[in-house]
């Protein structure tokens, strides 16, 4: 298939005149490059291949140079980016310089947020529609900016869309929310809601029966005063039960749908009824993740973000790789493991049953296995009351995610001291996905609340010991890994012990300080160190929170330099903890130097490369060792500081 | 009045055989119990009043030694104290040493979690009401423990109640919600959720109605297959709408209510018919905030935590105090000139109106003042909304719960580099309040993110200039103040400039650097230094993010000691910002120390004497610096090393 008609698509009133021949056509373009794309490089896609027919939809309905729309989730943004002239660099999404996989406001003023966690998206909407009412009144000359967000049936209960809604109600805005029920997050969507939307989907559409429904009500006998007053209202009531959207209207949307999603003429008629009503508006669309592409449809959760594949027609032959394991396979094996040998241990997951590689455990042990959907704070909650009745619950949340549940690791289990243990998924660059993915600041954060222990492993071997650890603690653990795979470093293990770091070798010129998988890296920096001549030394920290303060008292005395290296933003990571621990102890720190990730956002790409880039590789360490080495014997090596400094950037 | 039976309740069981004629008594021995505590200090209070009989049912009709009980927002906790066996201790409630006036699990097995931060309670329920059944299965020998959640209306609408709710209906679990509606946060209740709980208000009684509902579905006509399938389920959705619990229906919830909540009989009876009840259950109870006390009752905001009165029957005289203003005061007035001065600002506040004294600006700026309710997810993305939009949003809300917030900080705020204002009020040692409202992480969790702007006034002088450069900054900035009435330093002070501290004095023997409100303490340590003869200066940080690199390099490198003082935790605070900026510009630290609050949670009490035991305060920090300055000139003294070590502790 060649593209006829995405390639003159400079914006979107392109869309305006077209013929619904051509709007087909651009539609099947529009999953044409979708294919490509994901053929090419692991990308969202079922997601995607599922909203075509709303986004076209919507763009034509709307003039979004002013009207105000935001994808929730915003992986589902790929049709919006073709649409808004960006098919030329398409093909370079999620790669280091391309497009971003998300929305990207530096990318187009159509792109509004960068949104990548879930659910904020009426929130934001409500707020900008708040400030436009204010600063861009309707008028004679200019009718109000209209203010949409499209959110997914998994994102949807995520508490703070419900506080979204809930004060949209209250404040009587008019607001769109549309609400793309595809009967998924990226994993079966789970819950009370869930259960409700899958009510709706068979009660009988409502326009269908709006005769039957007129006719049925006029027949209702009015006896009694007080029945007659009842009755008036029961007829909204029957009419919202009839139209499967009580909950909403009881909320205070006006409640229109269900509509068929991939039906364009009537997805158009749709927008085009509730564009000016007066009020929130909750548009219940219908769609299929993967919609057009029959194995997507098929397996939509394969298909969520499948790994590159060749296409021949529609028949997918899946890439083969071989390779070392992830460490969230490990961590899954660790867990599953556990939870086999005691059956007080349990795990949660925040509708990641997928991306945490728990599927073995669902199977296995469906009554110790919880998926909250996209609720990581009530997860996090949740596990504080299991732990107070004794179970020893895992939470196993992406490292980004978690920080949904901030003030609930702080009241609800650091507070009240109980033993649940956290999982930090993809803690560190998580590649392609960018800055809303990245979990470079829990370093940072799981370390200010008093009783969590905060650790990661070195490397796979020491996986399993910590998790033992963790299940025996007396109090909350947290266990940090990235989204990449194991790189074991030959040694012989130590056992873990509350807040003992692992000496692998002393230096007497410098040591190098790993939290967490960087492990082998540095190891593999002090060898090219002593292949120059220099004596340095490795140490796995394994605990930043208590930091192992006489081993790293004993490494900055004894030493030349010491370098802790981490995969977290500096500001007030665990090189920071280092130094504010030997700082209490009364240590000097002269000669140590903080290796992180700097203050600033960093992009998408693969992680090898953004970590090279930022001076977290092999070659960037043994230059920083070089110019520490360099400052402990009052000489300048002008080269390293050099590099340094672009390091630092 | 005299307690007769109060001294004789040693525990809930006690409860079990009374009278009706008894249990009136205990009620109004509570309520006066709850009188003379806040008659003597300031306490939560109306909304005590309004629990009593809810408190006294739930203890008879279930079993709490096994049994789960939470009070969500647990400053309704007093009467449940009263009948668990604390009366003995029960005025000393709020004092250092005391009782805590939330529950406490270290006082009593009856206090299962400390609560303060609103909307939780469902979620740690549901959590030990699953481990429970996993654990302590219902067998022939003994029935599955009960859990049971109290939430108010106004904590209900918080995301986290939400998802936990969605969650439990999943899940199918055996839970009692009692929905405790007084139609009150500690403000007025605002948002959706609140509309449709004044309709079921109003809504006729369910069970009133039983008879006229049954005779009115049966003389529903039937008439063809369709319409016929829909009306045996309408004949539900009428029920629903006519008990005025279609929302919680639809969410997998039995609703039942809605109760009295003062009618200790129907309170049983209802309590006693949906303890066995499968499945989630939630019980809709109508209580008076203030109930029983007349002044109360008449304004339950102002009674909410009354300031001292003296009683004289049931009126109420103010004890009247003069003081300096307090800071919330303080900023609150800036507000109002900065929404005076632009039209572009604006104010938002979870439920904090009263708390966060922005009622002038409620009255006077109505359109540009929001109250999200306790929804602070919400209101932070709302504001990057705004932001997004054009205005100048200010986030005004308390420091602890500001951390529900933590995510949206990062997502919508500092990555979008959106220009929002965060007023962190009770930044510091809440007082009596106690852990879960000491706001004592936030200059840890406020800097880790890139973009982010960190300040703090070091007196009311700092305010406005601080208000206007917020205001004005391109992107998020932050500005913490404590639960304090402002100590203000003579000076002329500088203007306020990005990442610039102001030099209050220059000392050769040592410099004390304050961020926040400290100042003024710091300022009287280092004159009592000066009369002891030491030449130290002081330095108004300003700044946590950026630091002044260049003043604090200075005063490392050219002062004998650094002290850096904060209201927060060590971990991640302000000083280790200053040790990490200065490692990071290679300068050395070993002459700095860095004072602030330790690694554990701090108990309640007055927040002058938290301070002062924590080595906070002018002697403490005097013997901070003599210890340093002895430590400069290579001496030891051992006085003030012990100081040190009791302050470290």
């Amino acid at each position: 298939m060649s593209f006829e008609i995405l390639p003159k698509i400079q914006s979107p009133r392109d869309l305006r005149g077209m013929s619904d021949e051509g709007l087909t056509q651009l539609a099947a373009e529009i999953r044409e490059a979708l294919c490509r794309v994901v053929s090419n490089r692991a990308a969202h896609f079922a997601s995607n291949l599922g909203v075509v027919e709303l986004c076209i939809a919507l763009h034509q309905v709307f003039d979004f140079s002013k009207d105000r729309l935001i994808w929730d989730t915003g992986h589902q943004i790929y049709p919006h980016k073709l649409v808004t002239g960006r098919f030329q660099e398409f093909m370079t999404i999620r790669q280091k310089g391309g497009l971003m996989g998300y929305p990207n406001p530096a990318e187009s003023d159509y792109d509004l947020f960068l949104t990548g966690h879930a659910g904020s998206s009426v929130s934001t909407v409500l707020g900008m529609k708040t400030a436009d009412d204010l600063l861009f009144p309707a008028d004679g000359k200019q009718p109000g900016r209209k203010s949409v967000a499209v959110i997914g049936d998994g994102a949807f209960p995520s508490g703070i869309g419900f506080e979204a809604m809930n004060n949209a109600a209250g404040l009587d805005k008019d607001l769109l929310v549309v609400l793309n029920d595809n009967k998924m997050g990226i994993c079966p969507r789970v819950g009370g809601l869930a259960k409700y939307l899958d009510k709706a989907r068979v009660a009988p559409f409502y326009n269908g029966l709006k005769r039957d429904v007129s006719w049925l009500l006029n027949k209702l006998p009015l006896v009694g005063e007080s029945v007659e007053h009842v009755l008036a209202q029961a007829k909204d009531a029957v009419k919202g039960f009839l139209h499967g959207g009580m909950l909403f209207e009881e909320m205070g949307f006006r409640y229109i749908g269900p509509v068929d999603g991939h039906d364009l003429k009537s997805l158009r008629n749709y927008l085009e009824m509730v564009k000016d009503i007066r009020g929130p508006v909750l548009l219940h669309v219908f769609t299929e993740k993967g919609h057009g592409f029959e194995p997507a449809l098929q397996d939509p959760v394969k298909f969520h973000t499948p790994s590159p594949f060749e296409r021949d027609g529609c028949k997918v032959i899946p890439v083969k790789k071989a390779s070392a394991p992830s460490y969230t396979n490990v961590i899954s094996d660790a867990i599953y493991a556990a939870m086999k040998a005691n059956e007080k241990v349990c795990v949660l997951t925040a509708a990641m049953c997928e991306g945490n590689a728990l599927q073995p455990i669902r199977a296995d042990f469906p009554d110790r296995f919880f998926d909250t959907g996209i609720c990581e704070g009530h997860a996090v909650a949740f596990a504080g009351g299991m732990a107070k009745s004794g179970m020893r619950p895992i939470v196993d949340i992406y490292s980004t995610f978690l920080q949904r549940s901030f003030d609930q690791i702080f009241q609800e289990v650091a507070l009240q001291n109980l033993p649940v243990t956290f999982c930090l998924d993809r803690a560190g660059l998580c590649g392609p996905d960018g800055p809303t993915h990245h979990g470079v600041f829990d370093n940072s954060y799981m370390r200010i609340f008093p009783n969590m222990v905060v650790m990661a492993p070195g490397d796979e071997r020491d996986v399993a010991p910590m998790m033992d650890f963790a299940l025996t603690h007396s109090g909350p653990v947290s266990l940090r890994y990235p989204k990449a795979n194991v790189e074991n470093v030959e040694r012989t293990t130590t056992p873990i012990e509350l807040g003992k770091s692992e000496v692998l070798e002393w230096g007497e010129d410098g040591m190098i300080v790993s939290f967490g998988a960087m492990l082998s890296t540095c190891v593999k920096a002090a060898l090219k160190l002593r292949e120059q001549g220099l004596d340095v030394g490795v140490i796995n920290a394994r605990f930043c929170k208590p930091i192992d303060v006489e081993t790293m008292t004993r490494a900055a005395q004894q030493s030349g330099f010491v370098i802790t290296v981490e995969e977290n933003a500096i500001e007030g990571g665990f090189g920071s903890a280092v130094l504010e621990t030997l700082n209490g102890a009364g240590v000097g720190t002269s000669n140590v130097k903080v290796v992180g990730l700097p203050d600033r956002y960093i992009e998408h790409g693969e992680r090898g490369e953004l970590l090279a880039e930022l001076g977290l590789d092999v070659d960037g360490l043994v230059k920083t060792a070089l110019q520490m080495r360099a400052k402990a014997q009052g000489t300048v090596a002008t080269e390293s500081s050099d590099a340094v400094a672009t390091m630092a950037e």
